[in-house]
């Protein structure tokens, strides 16, 4: 196996949401995920509604890319199914005979936890539509997006929210000929990261997209629709705050207690996060670069570190939770895994304490926000 | 929804493996099971071969149902992916484009455990046979198969070993008008069970068989092979220690701690284990009633209660296992979930201890052996 796969191969059984129910957990703490999934309603109606103008559909089939689990896991398709009923109602057309739906995220994905909601699922759809509606099948594909997941010519619809931004392994080149990290102090591209590093990122994200794309334009049937949300950014320079500033404040929390001597600053220095934020002009790129896929529509929105958050309380400390805290609890459910792996776990607590902190301090200055970019693309006759 | 579906429905959230890698775990006591696997591997062969022979299948999709987790989860598609490799091969024909395999188990099943070793089963895949070899893709179905899994006309090979012995639900009409158990101290069919719970279970059974083909029917293209293996008897009568002693000793267990007070013994009566040991005869009536799948060939296998455990200590007390000790562990791994769920946790150790002993003073007198009885089936052009 060469370097780059076994390095590839790591990461994906290392990078998952954290497991569970707790405090901690990322079934508790993705209330930032469920808005940027409803950033995406508007574009997935509008593939639904085209997909079954086109043509009829025997049989649909819908793929949900890093479905994650918690209670996001099975909103987006539950919302696509009714989609597809509320559809074929307006066009006054019979609707598919049978929906497949394929869920899609690492092998190290709580899968467990999605079917036993699973049930529940089928029992609300049976109730709710009665047997007019087609037979709907639910099953997991686990594995890489960044390679193939599903047989030639099958999805009609592709959706992803919240994963893309994830690299398929951190870039070659970060480090020295000595091993030594480059990207010094710090954990993603910063302003003060050298330009290498800075095209590293960039080319990792170009490679890993257009795997992806070049993988779903065999899976996918001409005609096929793909709705793709992911965080990134507007401006055409990868330093921009938005795109990058909470992991700037966790790395200023890695050295906060690298200077008091917690964490080792190497430790610092030879950690980067498999995490980018392209922009539209990036994606395109690699869209056109591929040649099977066009873009149909693309749209930006600004969504606040601690979005979707209900008031709620430290259970432990019985306060309401600053907005600091909240942020710092949706990145640790997200990114706690592969920091344990690097550092060891005996820090986290300290370290998303103080990473609290600053975000609470800067978010009273600045209103940072993520840029959630969303583009609809269709899958075009390449034959 | 009506009664019975509630009762299915608790069954299926409740029916599952034990889970983990302890000592009590499904995982390291399947060794029966992985020994009732071989017994179906010539059937496979012949199934694999004739399916190659008839047409050339671009998309052949395999599924495996009733899966379970552990060491045997992977054997089986593994045995079946080289057996097309292997049977494409000395046919000197094309092997199918792409394998579609799908793995399916109740809601509760351990899925999680099934997909940490999956990287491992492709990477092997890929090693051994090149790029020359059909692309795999491998995804879980979650749900009962006595129901519909799959969309219509979908797969080629159905194959499902150790699981058509149990019934989606305890049979109806097991208690009088009071709610009262009338298989009085059993916890299945026994000698001494009236006509009516023998009569039950029978139902029961054949209710659930049809229910099987009729969905696999709908989900099988013309020609498909199915192999079913499962426990039974060769005897007409139910009562044969060879389908049932198991179930006898357990519920002698139960009474001799009811006779002290350890468990109320209208637990006892009020507890019937969800399973039924058929006899090829009705088997075959049903596969005829149903009328689209024709049967091949059928064996039948002895096989010993504690066939395939390689001696092992125990690991709390240091000497080697006793053979009714072994078969305990065996079962237990398999129906302590819906033992718990009635009698509760705390009487489970004493309970297979005193089984365990039961078992070793029974088999010191007699051999009573499972019967697996393996089954090939070919669907029909029922247009």
């Amino acid at each position: 196996m060469r370097a780059a796969q076994r390095k590839e191969m790591k990461m994906l059984e290392i990078l998952h949401m954290n497991k569970g129910a707790g405090e901690t957990s990322y079934a508790m703490n993705s209330s930032v995920q469920n808005r940027i999934i409803s950033c995406g309603e508007e574009a997935r109606k509008k593939a639904i509604m085209e997909i079954l103008c086109s043509n009829w559909v025997e049989k649909m089939s819908i793929a949900d890319l890093g479905c994650s689990s918690g209670p996001n896991a099975l909103r987006v398709i539950s919302e696509i199914v009714d989609g597809v009923y509320a559809t074929t109602g307006l066009l006054e057309q019979p609707a598919p005979n049978e929906l497949v739906v394929y869920l899609n995220d690492l092998f190290t994905n709580d899968f467990n936890n999605i079917f036993a909601s699973l049930p529940t699922f089928y029992r609300k759809h049976t109730q709710d539509k009665g047997t007019s509606f087609p037979s709907c099948f639910v099953s997991a594909v686990p594995g890489t997006f960044y390679g193939r997941l599903f047989p030639t010519n099958t999805l009609h619809f592709v959706h992803s929210s919240s994963s893309l931004h994830w690299l398929s392994q951190v870039p070659d080149g970060l480090v020295d000929g000595c091993g030594r990290g480059l990207n010094k102090g710090k954990i993603y591209i910063s302003e003060s990261s050298p330009e290498c590093v800075v095209d590293a990122y960039s080319e990792q994200f170009k490679n890993d997209f257009s795997k992806f794309l070049a993988s779903r334009s065999q899976e996918m049937v001409t005609g096929g629709r793909m709705v793709l949300s992911l965080l990134g950014r507007l401006s055409m320079d990868p330093t921009t705050p938005h795109s990058c500033y909470q992991w700037e404040l966790l790395a200023r929390s890695l050295m906060t207690m690298s200077s008091e001597g917690l964490v080792e600053e190497e430790k610092v220095d030879s950690f980067d996060a498999p995490y980018y934020a392209p922009c539209f002009e990036e994606l395109k790129m690699e869209i056109e670069k591929e040649g099977s896929f066009m873009v149909d529509e693309h749209e930006a929105y600004e969504i606040d570190w601690d979005a979707g958050w209900e008031l709620e309380s430290d259970s432990t400390m019985g306060r309401p939770l600053s907005s600091g805290e909240r942020v710092a609890r949706t990145i640790r459910a997200v990114v706690e895994s592969m920091l344990e792996s690097h550092f060891g776990c005996h820090i986290m607590d300290e370290l998303f304490r103080r990473f609290a902190q600053m975000v609470e301090d800067h978010l009273s200055n600045t209103r940072t926000k993520y840029i959630n970019l969303v583009i609809s693309l269709i899958k075009q006759d390449t034959n």
